[in-house]
């Protein structure tokens, strides 16, 4: 089947369609065939891709029509104000992280890894044997299949230290994504009107989810060693709050990895608080200079509730995560999962199973460390080079991004704009602040696509720093 | 690779590690290839399936070794008692219709057709397909993918009578399965506390989510026939409430389809009420004497709010639904869904697309309709001869579902017991009931494995009937 052919008829048709009187019968299938020397399959595709676009009605065994004009008057939905008057919309949904870069700009705003630094060939390869398996057809438990549960529950398991008890397969929950994960256990484990602290700056997602399940988010101040734990008892002392939802791992936006021993004291304050630490383990596969060490490993008493992601890692048609809470915690989250979304494909976990068992999977892990290093690095010189005025108090030791704080006075904003205007997207740090940011910051991922543009994108964004300044 | 010399390798080496103390190191692969005359493939897959379980630990170059016990005291998970003290749990997680079957019983209980009635070549063939396509490694947009938009939109579209608008593509906002829906629907158009209308018996999952979303259900009793509009109308102006959550098409649990006259008649009070029909069309290709007449259809003023699932028609592991709304109701609802899951995965809705515009679909189509009315038949006259004492109010059009009211006197959980005893699953009515039943009632499902049994799954039925009797 040629799409090139099928797209040719369905332009020339679509002319023809928009001149003729609606019911008007169009060619015959063999017609067209005859007509554009192309075969039945490529014509029938032609046909059906009209029918989709809703120009035209096919009559099996009579024929193909124009469809009728509908009334183009205009339509009044004024009385839904006063019907949806109960819920006010808590959420804002765009974020510069989840925008689409027209080809040919310099990404450095998304919040997702180019396809280049994906694995290609495992996630096609494990998709077409999930294809042939039964997981193809066939419905997923609840909580997720066992031996996808098992691998979360052992990776896991895998860093807990002696004498700590490790988590097990029952305690995984499989998620389509951590974003419902995070949806989930905000509203059950902290509900509305609830205080929830959470660092800040800290990840717009989470923000996002938070306001939508009507908790009252509650910052503390979180820089390039993480959290002060002072800071963190007090806020949980002032507000009676029993959840900290944080990443110690990469923290984005900051790129933040908690040491050992502030792992220790967060956890000592969570216990002491009798609360729990939502941890979100986002970046486990971007470690760099360091390996990520959740603190969940150190924690047997239920503590800990804990988002591990693949959709990140592995694709983003994979939507795969995964949540580990223990104790009456994870029944509550289990019931909001059933009331949400019943289960998980089964395809994508066993998918997603297949390609994390691959031997080929450390090569790509292994592999994609040094890719994110090189990047980083470029990226860290050519901000230095051409953008001397941005300050960045920490290089990452994984993740993917470099948080830069600009000059007090400038306008973020304006920036931004001017930028986008040179075909170079930055994302305005304002989005990963809960209240008031502290300072003007930009966001910059270095694993967007065609790093070889990195120093003209930092060009860019000196040149257009330089231009306040003389304004 | 074999799988099966695998569990085989497996199997020992299990038996192997039991009686091992921790930190022993295995037999080196070398060694089990030798000893199994197996492939070197197989045996490292045995030794991944072990590592999974967490059995032993592999250090690379160095040898695989057997995972130190852990400590196994007791954990004590007390102290959540009190921090999840701030919200209720609302939902209970237990569906008969969600369970799944052992090997050998007659599963009439499921709310899932069996894999026989299912596109199993046109899914694995899609799967494929998209395995090898952009999908596979890309994100999607956060209301869907637009082709696929664009198909659902037009399937509503193609029924919508001259005089009203039919609805665009970007009125569709692609859903991980239309529970997800159900649940962003209730939290924004309803609200907590607020009053939400629902058909009495209504399916369990839409009852589940919206005791999650803490709406409060009223019921509006629904026969045969469907709702009558007065009631519907008293309950409105009694309540204040402003939506009503029905499925016009083959209702699960009654399999009732609403008449045009009662269509016209619910859309008029719920006009007049200025308020929302939530439309829940889950079995659009279910239909056996009729076709499935979405309500949606005669209305471009906002009214109803239209889910549609692939689900269940396509594959359990293809979660892929739509809604279909307009007017401010829809940016809610859209807002809610980027908060709750960001996106949906883009190969399932890509495979989804391919299934419904392959040709074979239609034949798919026409071949279940056979299939189920067979079934039901079959069904039907298996009740009427083992289980006089059933009375059936109707003959579901279509469906998967016959609901059948038992003798009042019936001890439903006994009755359910004893023929879980004898092999045959049946759901106890109850689940489908808001408030209390109006009376004893099973659900049977002519989707399942095997219809070859119904005669002897009704026998078993009519048996544990007479005994309750005679008791």
């Amino acid at each position: 089947m040629d799409n090139d052919s099928s797209s040719r008829i369905v332009e020339e048709l679509r002319g023809w369609i928009a001149s003729a009187p609606p019911g008007s019968r169009l060619p015959s299938n063999r017609a067209l065939v005859a007509r554009h020397s192309a075969s039945p399959v490529t014509v029938q595709r032609a046909m059906r891709i009209l029918a989709t676009q809703g120009l035209v009605d096919s009559r099996p065994g009579v024929g193909t029509f124009v469809r009728a004009v509908r009334t183009a008057r205009p339509l009044d939905y004024g009385w839904q104000t006063a019907a949806l008057r109960t819920q006010p919309s808590h959420a804002t949904l765009h974020s510069s992280a989840m925008r689409t870069a027209p080809n040919g700009t310099i990404a450095l705003h998304s919040g997702y890894p180019d396809r280049e630094l994906l694995p290609e060939r495992l996630v096609r390869n494990a998709l077409a044997r999930a294809a042939r398996s039964d997981a193809a057809l066939s419905r997923s438990p609840i909580s997720g299949l066992p031996e996808l549960q098992s691998w979360f529950a052992n990776e896991l398991g895998n860093v807990t230290p002696v004498g700590v008890t490790p988590p097990t397969a029952s305690d995984v929950i499989v998620l389509p994504g951590s974003q419902s994960g995070l949806s989930s256990v905000f509203r059950t484990l902290v509900g509305t009107g609830q205080p929830l602290l959470v660092e800040s700056p800290t990840y717009w997602g989470a923000i996002l989810a938070a306001a939508q399940s009507g908790v009252s988010v509650i910052p503390v101040p979180s820089g390039p060693a993480g959290p002060d734990p002072d800071e963190l008892a007090r806020a949980f002392e002032e507000t009676g709050a029993r959840a900290f939802y944080a990443q110690p791992n990469y923290a984005n936006p900051t790129g933040a990895q908690w040491s050992a021993t502030l792992a220790e004291e967060v956890l000592d304050v969570v216990r002491h608080h009798r609360a729990f630490l939502i941890e979100d383990d986002w970046a486990h596969d971007f470690g760099i200079d360091s390996d990520a060490t959740p603190v969940a490993a150190h924690d047997d008493a239920g503590h800990v509730v804990y988002l591990r992601s693949l959709t990140k890692g592995v694709s983003p048609s994979i939507r795969v995560a995964a949540l580990i809470a223990r104790g009456p915690a994870r029944e509550r989250i289990l019931a909001d999962r059933a009331a949400e979304s019943m289960y998980v494909s089964g395809l994508l976990q066993a998918a997603a199973l297949d390609v994390v068992t691959q031997p080929g999977w450390q090569n790509h892990l292994r592999n994609l460390r040094q890719q994110l290093r090189a990047r980083r690095d470029l990226l860290i010189t050519s901000i230095s080079e051409h953008v001397p005025q941005a300050h960045l108090d920490n290089v990452p030791k994984g993740g993917l991004n470099l948080w830069a704080r600009l000059p007090d006075q400038t306008n973020l904003q304006q920036l931004v704009r001017d930028c986008e205007a040179e075909g170079v997207l930055v994302a305005p740090g304002t989005e990963w602040f809960p209240a008031e940011p502290t300072g003007p910051f930009i966001r910059l991922n270095y694993s967007g696509a065609n790093p070889g543009a990195f120093p003209q994108g930092a060009r860019t964004i000196g040149q257009a720093l330089a231009q306040q300044k003389r304004a």
